[in-house]
């Protein structure tokens, strides 16, 4: 599924499309920048749990990783995190300079409501199946959901955060868009809401276990594999899972939530739930 | 229908909604800051024409209205145009810092997309032409709109713009804006396909001249009056219309594009153009 998504990834600008040359150089050098593709493959996998075409859920699942992507490049910037490197590349803003990433990152955003309603266009997914997936993205990528993730994560940064709002980040900050992508995968596949309400608790739970997991990582991973030094959150004083309850009760937090996601699935009648499943237990096993 | 807009616009958040408040804040402050309201204005002016309801086109009009916001909050970045004031107020990053504008700004552009689902959710506008509306909101205000014109804006001034760069930076930067309000408006109230051309020609020569008097106003305008201070674009090395064909040239210019614009309207069968071409005639005559 991976090399499906880098494949049509490639072609998702439309390049009839008149763009100033280092705009489009720009938006493409962070869009195909590698990474896990996470995101876009439970779109894909959410689809073919209900037996539903992972082509028809493409286009959904190239708006989630444009989002993804746009939301690094900004906060890559000197404003916020000020990384020059991401997967061991130069940040978007090193190579194009700041101005540029931040309108790169701008038509990211903006294009990936574009990819989404390719869905309607391309493959007659029903308009207002796809009403709601618009919605469901401008809620969950934008103020109520990862805009507002990053912005409490940076109010946070500066002191006071207790454990219930590191939840509201984590939540936020990365749960919502794998909720979004979930039910997007869902939906374009003619979820019922039980099915919904489902991929919305695996989403959940997988999105915290994977947060916890990258806070653990952070701790006691291998560089070499991870791609970026360790022990960062600590230099940074960020506050993290670890921080809270321990390095070992964070481990036992990340299998429960495994469980609890695994659980959520089985519990509603999937055809195919096979590889939604084997995400989650690959997620927890990661050591990168 | 200005302050119908600013009802609207204050409301435009739902309340229930958890936002850490800084962020609410900043978006806030921005989007409430003032200015003409043009573009909404354009968008319940485009369904009047049309004999339809202005309410139903309220969503998209917000819409319109949040995505020109967030470009300017970008814009006034240090990184970008490095402004201090807009309007007589401190800009958006003065106040919440850089950080917190970008994040502003990306929860505004996003909001835009969920306002304009609200067509279809509270007026009953049919789901397919929402989908229409979401498509070009998409296109005309990213890579190969707005979002483009920004860049080839940035680019030129690093030099070597001829006139044609500059049609295509005012073009892209101003009337695509512009052209997505008529035409949003237009659709919410059912236009044909020829009136839909009609606005469509109607705000790109209103947009163009929009542009060319803004460039006027900066040579020859009263600063009291414009609430900045005149012969920026001297002081900024930016190219302009009157730097390319002179002062009195652009000024003709802006009546030709007014009179094409306003003869495209009369061509096409509104039931109720007064209002739109009103306001062709109030463009050309401002004096900031």
């Amino acid at each position: 599924m991976a090399a499906l998504v880098e494949r049509e990834l490639r072609q998702s600008i439309p390049s009839p499309w008149a763009i100033p040359e280092p705009l489009r150089e720009s938006m493409m050098y962070s869009l195909m920048a590698g990474g896990k593709r996470l995101r876009p493959i439970l779109v894909l996998a959410a689809a073919e749990a209900l037996g539903g075409s992972p082509e028809a859920a493409v286009p959904a699942a190239l708006a989630v990783e444009m989002i993804h992507t746009y939301s690094l490049i900004h906060d890559d910037l000197p404003a916020m995190d000020n990384d020059d490197f991401r997967r061991g590349k130069p940040t978007n803003h090193k190579v194009y300079g700041e101005a540029m990433a931040i309108l790169a990152g701008d038509a990211l955003l903006t294009h990936a409501f574009f990819s989404v309603v390719q869905s309607a266009r391309k493959h007659n997914i029903p308009a207002d199946r796809v009403i709601d997936i618009v919605e469901e993205l401008s809620r969950l990528s934008g103020a109520p959901g990862m805009v507002g993730g990053q912005a409490a994560d940076m109010l946070g940064e500066q002191g006071v955060t207790k454990l219930e709002e590191l939840e509201y980040i984590h939540l936020h900050k990365t749960s919502d868009l794998i909720v979004f992508s979930l039910k997007a995968g869902g939906r374009i596949a003619g979820a019922a809401e039980a099915q919904l309400a489902a991929l919305e608790r695996f989403g959940t739970c997988l999105g915290l276990a994977f947060q916890i997991q990258d806070d653990v990582l952070d701790l006691i991973g291998d560089e070499s594999k991870l791609g970026k030094p360790v022990q960062s959150d600590v230099k940074q004083q960020k506050v993290t899972y670890p921080y809270f309850i321990g390095i070992e009760a964070s481990i036992a937090k990340v299998g429960e939530l495994t469980r609890e996601a695994k659980e959520a699935i089985l519990a509603a009648d999937f055809p195919q739930p096979e590889r939604l499943l084997e995400l989650a237990d690959y997620l927890m096993k990661r050591d990168h």
